[in-house]
């Protein structure tokens, strides 16, 4: 089977891989409708997070369940199935809390670029759709595997809703769909950070009422003059540097709330500037398993689109072009045909 | 008037100060019934945090309203109040989310270890008691100012609570209030850190099920252990330093939720470490005053005595004694009576 490897910095390529087969009771294999190329895939491309060796890439994917474990009940060969970028059980008591990015038995999901994948803990992992999704419904069904999953997490952890003003720094597709779940969530006001012309547009397809232009301090205090003074309620943090989680932080009022789900992996947060903002932080591996029945449904009812996220679509064996768009900011999110 | 004023490390003088007086009418004039040093006075008493010239001291406070403003009308002379330590007009969209430590108009309290003491803002940071309190409850309505105000805020950030384990870093009065508040608010299982005997005691007294000797990464195995190998669900953080933040951010089970009222001056939160811990974290000055009318009746029906913490009292005049004894540990916390 073919699947994406990343070698060096820069080196991706779709080779010959050992087929993915059944390894424990618990697993399922799929075949892969589509994958994607996730910004965090982008780290290790650019160097930025160190490999140890060639790496098979991908962890956001759709396909039909190929087979399945002795131990597996819930998803059945033949099915479409949507599933998590973290393998989880979703029984032991921190998924049942709604934590299942960070199950007892959490496995995180690699090559999923591929022809086919193992998927770990099947039960707890997968949800089948309602049937075989139409065409147009698979760009919108694979977000809901990561990209989707994620900025909807945010947005509930930074407590978007009715009443509440929220703000959202990072125009990726992480960022972008945090505004489609804002709105979704009964937001009154959505302020969009962006300076990209297509992506403050999808901000505002998406629900966002506003548009911030500038950054860091500049951009706080465009918040504050949107907010009578006091800053946003809810403040959706999608990039991961010290200077967005600062602009987030600062946009928060007293006592309002900080969803963040871009990986903070430089990050050094002050003590005492956290104490004195008063604000709730949140954030996180996404635990998308909890969201997903209800993103599926969502999407299958068409009352979201989330695909609108993918402005490029390649066949597997152009992932090097998927990756190199992505990285020149040629394209938000690249989605690729097995 | 008698006033505590602090000249330099170690150096705190009981000395005639200017009579206070009403300055704005908002003001009211108290005469105060007791005052405390807090474990934040310490800090600048010990050079920690430099001090640009001669400092009255002392924020929490109980009293006799002596006088007030032409606009206050929620209390009046003669009537015993009980005020935050942080002044608030308590109409402001923050104060009304609970906020007040952070109200539009907030205004820190000093110089309440004194005979009389000017507090802004008396309509929104006063509370009456219902009469004049027995002599007895007079500790604990003092605590209500600041001490219980703030560890009661540490265990409601953390959602301390009914079928929740609650683990309490720090055994200074706020992290032994924070336990009364864990139990008041129906933690089942409530684990103190502490190494000192008569803490150790004052802790169960207050409702804790379990202590814990260790510190830092032992002291995270024993809850670990203790909780099923998962975290305990909320935690309190009150000592401030970077050990025991991350004590309490790895004491945390995915999804759980620390609160902090520790200053936490020096510290620096890898966002790495806070990213994969998928804990809330929410703290802050405590805004006591939106505890403060439950808290009273909680101490007026007798159903919580968190005036236990004082271990020691003096008469104003030896005040520069009772920093002494808490800097060197040899109290947990002192009450001074003017």
């Amino acid at each position: 089977m073919r699947g994406t490897v990343l070698y060096a910095p820069g080196d991706v390529r779709v080779e010959d891989r050992p087929e993915a087969a059944i390894e424990k009771p618990t697993d399922a294999v799929i075949r892969l409708t589509a994958a994607c190329v996730c910004g965090s895939d982008l780290w290790p491309y650019r160097g930025i997070e160190p490999i140890d060796g060639p790496r098979p890439m991908g962890h956001e994917y759709v396909g039909v369940v190929e087979a399945v474990g002795s131990e597996v009940t819930s998803v059945k060969p033949g099915q479409f199935v949507v599933g998590s970028f973290v393998a989880s059980d979703n029984t032991c008591e921190i998924c049942q809390a709604g934590y299942q990015s960070s199950c007892v038995q959490r496995e995180f999901i690699g090559g999923a670029q591929a022809d086919l994948m193992r998927v770990p803990l099947a039960d707890g992992t997968l949800v089948a759709t309602p049937g075989t999704p139409d065409a147009d419904l698979v760009p919108s069904l694979l977000a809901a595997s990561d990209v989707l999953g994620t900025g909807w997490f945010a947005a509930v952890a930074a407590e978007a809703g009715p009443g509440k003003t929220v703000a959202v720094v990072g125009d990726g597709a992480v960022g972008l769909l945090g505004v489609l779940a804002a709105k979704q969530l009964g937001a009154d006001q959505i302020i969009a950070f962006s300076r990209h012309q297509d992506r403050q547009k999808l901000a505002r397809e998406f629900g966002a009422t506003d548009i911030v232009t500038e950054r860091g301090d500049e951009g706080v205090a465009k918040i504050k003059e949107l907010t009578n003074g006091l800053g946003a309620h809810s403040v959706i943090e999608a990039v991961g540097t010290q200077e967005s989680m600062m602009q987030a932080i600062h946009s928060t009022r007293p006592g309002g709330h900080v969803g963040y789900v871009g990986v903070p992996a430089e990050v050094q947060l002050p003590g005492v500037e956290l104490f004195f903002s008063a604000v709730h932080l949140h954030g996180g591996p996404a635990p998308v398993r909890r969201f997903l029945p209800d993103l599926i449904s969502l999407i299958w009812n068409r009352t979201i689109d989330p695909g609108k996220v993918f402005d490029l679509e390649l066949p597997l064996d152009q992932a090097a072009e998927g990756y190199k768009a992505m990285d020149e900011r040629r394209a938000i999110k690249t989605l690729l045909r097995p």
